[in-house]
């Protein structure tokens, strides 16, 4: 049974997750000390065992997929999950190259955040440092294997995987070929890396509250929401995705053009697509027409409120009901509604809005900062398509997901989200006492 | 009825909650574009008002004192509840000043957190922002509302209170005086504050995940420990502070003494007070019977493992249980254990620390430095009391309680805890196609 290598467990008894938790926690104790130098090497080594040892990825993922095709005839599994689940070698050289990546990126912990000279030679620091134990659930990809193990380690994290039923073989190859690297390196223990199997496991992995400190989940948006309504640990997910452009009456037609066209059509599954178009009605006879004839050329099918309709000249298009303006397509569908003024734009972005990205398109500065002001999202935009959310693209080097959370890690999460921060304050033997009684006053000089 | 002046609503029948969350959201949305000096002077006009309506609180919380007299003698309230519900001319005038504290803290909102020039004319700017609507929910103290309502307005947040009914008459006549204060500001709507009142309106606002974006619970330690335990909302407790001071054999004396006696003796019921004191075998002779009397000279109940006893020479010491290490006393009493090693300390802390404030005492910087990377806490100390923790000794201005967590905030929260932030990005009418089509490629030039 590779589960035995992988895990260093015999059994998958009720309360061994708690068991794998704790020890995760040991080894990520170790691992907080492991410097820069040390976490990149492990990533490198790691990277160099996935494309030596691919032949054995392969073989279990074959095994997997072989497994899984009766299930998709059975359509209990979609040809869509069986397409993610696949690898290949090039796959593999992939996964490795993106691990060589993470290893390339600055080091995220110890960073100073913050100095503050409180008095005389005591000196408060704001410095960051891992997380502690992170469990990621996840489904199908066995390349979020690869991926999330590297941005843990680089970060001083510990990992407990739960992957999906049908990649269990090459999950475990995986996980057990990370854990063989770690070898060579006596100061990173292998249950820096752990993985677990079964559904009771993620029921219980759920409660760990003072074990386990973020839960991530990879998968569909109803998957990321169970886990999310379940969890009593904090949970950061990937966020959903309802964005707008709004157009107004100030707007560039040629930039309004570009930004509501590709908002749509550059990649319309992705998150950060827009899903409803809000146009000024002293622009719209001007830029309609144009827009749903781009729209319609790329097989956009485009829902209009009545004012969009009547202007839309001769396409035939959908009316928009109460539901469209409520819905996610991630699709090549568009809805489109005429407003007053931008303050109705952006009473409807905050009605229907998820929070992701919104853009406004516009000429006037002054409308453009109040309108970033006011509309609470992860992103706001300024004459830009709403396809720029996205880790890499901002520079992050690597991204877990965008969150539409407001705590902790908000937009596009690199490494920098799977950290937390702690004081450091170095005095020489200073008493509280020596403040209350007014014999010593602070300074509160900032030195960053 | 003041309640209706106060959340402008006659009934509290179920369902009033989402109505009053719903309409904090908008104001808050109004209130984040509101600049620096007038969220300053709404603060100001506040504590004017506080200050001028003395006898109107006075005359409230009077009648909350007698309706809580009986309650008192027949042990359904502490005395102590009774002494923190009391408030005096004096009291108020104490509250203004603090609330004109933070008027005069500079602006939470708008700081540049970084940037990044991703292309010609295409900048990222990560920016801090409100974070929305936040319910507190606390026992007795009414000044809670004039400090918190601060903090909230000044980082441009919406609040919902729940008080204590053995408060009422006070909170619904501060609240009331805080709406009416809002009055000179058009900008500022009365719904930024709101109140209610029933165990039920509790309940149903614990449920809404998208109306509240944070709760602050502030009482007894099983009081947080319930509203984290039942909230869906994610929630910011004062943690819980097992503290430890940690003695290495390389120590100096006299700061090894000043620190332990500070740490639990100038205010033992802090949360970052020392529970126990843990000390190198190797110093242990030297160091242990010296604050053992210091200690008792305080009227410390020192509790010893069985070599600390064995060292504390003629005094009588009470033998330490296993339950003494994993006990927060909150009172003159510590635990004491000889260990072997750093590690072992460390060790221990790990085991029974609460993450909220641990500290070396060692002359070897290379030792406190490993110890300050490992011990995974808010605040790791050298050489200084554990007594720092705390929000105005940081310089933070004002504190709302001390975060363990190790998301959004950790530590002494200050405003800075009640923002999140927002990505702007600004171009002339970029789009990804240019990129995913190699037209343009990223700079990624980091500018801040």
């Amino acid at each position: 049974m590779i589960l035995q290598i992988a895990t260093g467990r015999p059994n998958e008894s009720v309360g061994a997750v708690i068991d794998i938790a704790r020890d995760a926690r040991k080894a990520q104790r170790q691992l907080a000390a492991v410097s820069d130098e040390g976490r990149r090497d492990v990533l490198l080594a790691a990277a160099q065992a996935m494309v030596e040892r691919t032949a054995e990825i392969l073989a279990a993922n074959e095994m997997d997929v072989s497994a899984a095709q009766p299930e998709v005839d059975a359509r209990n599994l979609t040809h869509a999950m069986l397409q993610r689940l696949k690898t290949s070698e090039r796959g593999v050289a992939e996964m490795a190259a993106r691990v060589r990546d993470v290893a390339r990126l600055p080091d995220p912990l110890g960073r100073k955040l913050g100095e503050t000279e409180l008095d005389d030679d005591l000196v408060l620091t704001k410095i960051s440092c891992p997380l502690g134990v992170i469990a990621i659930i996840f489904e199908s990809r066995p390349d979020v294997i690869p991926q999330v193990a590297s941005l843990a380690l680089r970060s001083g994290n510990a990992v407990i995987f739960k992957g999906g039923s049908e990649a269990r073989n090459t999950n475990e190859v995986l996980v057990s070929i990370w854990r063989q690297a770690l070898g060579p390196f006596p100061e990173v223990l292998p249950d820096t890396i752990n993985l677990v199997h079964t559904r009771q496991d993620v029921t219980e992995l759920l409660t760990l509250t003072d074990a386990i400190d973020l839960v991530i989940p990879r998968g569909s948006r109803e998957f990321v929401r169970y886990i999310g309504d379940t969890s009593r640990i904090p949970v950061l997910g990937h966020g959903e995705g309802l964005c707008h452009v709004y157009v107004d009456r100030s707007a560039d037609l040629e930039k309004a053009l570009a930004v509501a066209f590709d908002s749509k059509v550059q990649y319309p599954a992705a998150c950060n697509a827009m899903e409803t178009l809000l146009v000024h009605e002293e622009i719209a006879a001007a830029f309609l027409p144009t827009i749903i004839q781009q729209f319609k050329s790329a097989g956009v099918e485009v829902r209009g409120c009545p004012l969009t309709i009547a202007l839309a000249g001769t396409a035939n298009l959908v009316p928009a009901e109460e539901q469209d303006w409520a819905t996610e397509y991630s699709d090549l569908i568009v809805s489109i509604k005429v407003v007053g003024s931008a303050d109705e734009a952006i009473e409807h972005i905050g009605c229907y809005g998820s929070s992701h990205t919104e853009s406004i398109v516009t000429e006037d500065p002054g409308l453009a900062a109040w309108f970033m002001e006011v509309v609470d999202a992860a992103g706001v935009y300024h004459n830009v398509s709403t396809r720029f959310a996205d880790g890499f693209r901002y520079g992050l080097g690597a991204e877990l997901g965008i969150s539409t959370s407001k705590l902790h890690a908000r937009g596009p999460v690199g490494l920098e989200g799977l950290t937390s921060y702690k004081y450091h304050l170095i005095g020489t033997g200073h008493t509280v006492a020596m403040y209350e009684k007014g014999e010593r006053a602070f300074k509160h000089r900032r030195l960053t």
